[in-house]
């Protein structure tokens, strides 16, 4: 039997970090998932734990580093870690570090919001994963769980058809996804902050504009050429968009009828689209 | 053996309703739970089912209703509802109706948004629970899932102490906490959107305000009486706020210091305060 | 504004307590809630905490009993907890306890199993309430979460009809609940365990030989039956029962016939049905 | 902008397969995903359906297949709807369908159960993940879910320490994890029921037996030579443990000793441990 591949680590590392500027606090709300892979074969065969980093350590160190310096944005503080894996425990070949930030906005308060008082905000997790190799870095940024939907604009008709296919032309639909999107950039230093926010605002506006979307497949591809518009270091991006089917209700057996008003939500099943894009 | 109570309905029928002003659309995308309660004694002792309403028509219900006029606000959509039942089922004696609004706003599109674009908003649901009886109808408005922090201006000093107490006062907290509140108003006819609006507006500007909280009770007392001040209608009001704590790490093995900067948020186990208030 | 009523205390408190019976081990896995009622008044009002035990010392206060002696069974530990309060807190008025009991059962090895490896158990979770007051005490045990399925020797047929039902009698349906039972006896000593296996045990075996349900509240009330049947202490019983539809899928476009093979299970919306008996 | 790849499909798609073999019925709950991959390039970017089978469809498709004939194990069901879609679709490279099955065992009555009565078992869910392409075939065996704890035999001692590392070395520790295991095998047919019950059970005797436990990744180790033991089919398989911590309370603050006996079971963070071991 031989070890083909191991990874290990701590998964739901969950730190807030407040800085206080001030009267001024701000507010990052992370939770952290670590993984070390390499050369831990005594480990397993032999119950040799001399190049085992406790997972309890990894914990540590998120809260360690978080109290040497404020975090940043959540590539820059998976970076951190990572590297910090990487140089301290020389049997890792890849230290991998994934950051999901849940997003809090101030509470109104005067123009600038209140000092330091904070409301969960809408528009899905803001995600970073990090893999340090010894020869080379990568950087992935990311949301997941922003909720869109739009009441008209969309349709599907003129599919393939077989003996099993029951659905009709649909010229007028709902059109609700969740989406999530992963993208990496071609350089290693990016304005992480504004990238996010970038990428972000494209997706909506380009899901909000596509009043021709034929399929999922077809608005994703506009949303897709968007993010590349607005955001030159954009190199690549992944973006996976469930439909989340709100079926028209048949109000005929009522004698009435159903003008695209009354719809019910649905949960499962569900289509789910995806595709990696490239500029 | 006797039957005591009984009751029987239809839980999470999913409904969204669009309402098409022209190019303007709105959306309510509301959860609905059914309930009667009454003389069932037959289809419980004998296998009886006249009397029984199948929760399958009280699904279609839902929908047919939403067919014939738009929902209007969940405490109105729930009215309806239940009056129907219990206008058409001779042996109900209380139909219950409650309905879960999950939030919608905008996608942002010139000054007034996006005509029929949207995004899952943040400031958790809003909630409607009606029971209509023979001799009355009671009405309740709430909200759940609001989830709020405060970095400062939260103490937990000079409490009681026993045996197996180890906790420390605490001059400098962070607070953070997911409000459920649910209210009632003294009397049948309330804009019930101008209140749901003031009464949570009331308890998040409270929260944000009472920068002396000596705990979450002293807090949740505040946010009471910001309710009453602001919503002369309502009468009372019940508050649910789990204290959602984040731990001071301990940052001192590592020869460090931890001036409220970094957190252990956790989910479990927490704290739970709960009042009803009455003017 | 006068304090209707109020309560706090902790909850999702973890337990695991092990009794090591020399080489064989047993486990008990209880999440606990606990709730103090009573003149907390100064708390809310004032902000005085002097009253106010921190519910940091309740979750101790858990573990610490369960370190003097093994928690015995669910509705045990909970008087002792909620009696502990009491006595210690003359402001208290009620104090209240809840476990949820996680089961364990035996890995195989041997006629008598493994003495100290374990697998999750199905048959839902274990659940007790007890409520301890100055004059008083009420102990509810229960269940939660047993999920049961039958094939056939279910119907609904013959039940009320109005002009939203488009439902057809079902003269043979599968019938699938997860059963959630509360049920209180009418004297203080019980042998908890034994009482619970049996009502468990009766309202299985209820479930399963009722081949002639003509409902959900049909097969609720033979339930019921065989509960207080089995077991002589038990006085009063709760059961919530949703109906988890599986609809029979059409078949017939594809040209085929569906004689109760091919079903789709739904979660949502479900059906369900409730009552309380009583000897 | 090129299309670097893509894929869409169906999620949850719920079936509950009934067999009736004369009063003795038999019952598979399966939740299916089906995913397909190809030369979709038309549909995103001209928003052309032509070679789109809705997801719709695949769903109808789920059902029909049931209907023709009983699913039979996981693997079989999902082997033959990814080759009806891979026969049916030419633009389709690939052809994924993963099955989940819920587990259900007979309730009790007289020797061999009761022939259509049935209760959700314990043990987690089994899986089956099917590839089928142009060139070939794989298939993955697998299961979650699975809850295991053992009260001792377990250890972690002697491990890499650094600045921020403060864990204790353990000689004897609570050892709990919720096993997810994936397996392939070296023939393309396999007695799946006989395979997925010898590798599950050579998992858990593993586990059970394994007192000498220096750590999971050891314990993996021979959970992984277990299963090749046991099924020689198998040639490779990937196992996920995460380390569901059970911390051992301090009572010495209440002057109480805790001799391994209360633990507080943790959900969050957690260890996790993966390796794939290959014959």
């Amino acid at each position: 039997m031989r070890l083909v591949d191991n990874r290990y680590g701590k998964s739901k590392v969950r730190l807030v970090r407040v800085v206080r500027n001030g009267e001024r606090h701000e507010l990052r709300d992370f939770t952290v998932d670590i993984r070390l892979a390499g050369a831990y074969q005594p480990a397993h065969a032999d119950g040799d734990n001399r190049a085992v980093l406790p997972t309890d350590t990894m914990k540590n160190t998120v809260y360690a580093l978080a109290g040497e310096a404020p975090t940043g944005e959540p590539e820059a503080f998976a970076l951190r870690l990572a590297r910090h894996f990487l140089a301290h425990n020389p049997e890792t070949a890849t230290a991998s570090v994934a950051v999901r930030e849940r997003p809090w906005r101030r509470l109104a308060a005067g123009g600038n919001g209140h000092p330091h008082a904070f409301e969960r905000d809408a528009g899905g997790e803001r995600l970073a994963h990090v893999e340090c190799r010894r020869d080379g870095e990568t950087v992935e940024s990311g949301l997941d769980g922003l909720v869109v939907l739009k009441t008209t604009g969309s349709a599907f008709a003129d599919f393939r058809r077989d003996r099993f296919t029951t659905l009709r032309d649909a010229t007028d639909r709902v059109f609700a996804t969740e989406v999530r999107a992963t993208w990496s950039c071609d350089r290693p230093e990016v304005d992480w902050s504004a990238s996010f926010a970038g990428v972000r605002a494209a997706l909506l506006n380009a899901f909000a504009a596509h009043d021709e979307s034929k399929s999922v497949q077809h608005t994703l591809w506009i949303m897709g050429q968007a993010a590349f518009a607005a955001r030159p270091e954009v190199r690549r991006i992944h973006l996976a968009l469930p439909n989340l089917h709100h079926l028209l209700v048949d109000l005929s057996p009522f004698g009435m009828e159903n003008p695209q008003q009354v719809f019910i939500a649905t949960s499962e099943p569900h289509g789910l689209i995806e595709a990696t894009l490239e500029r």
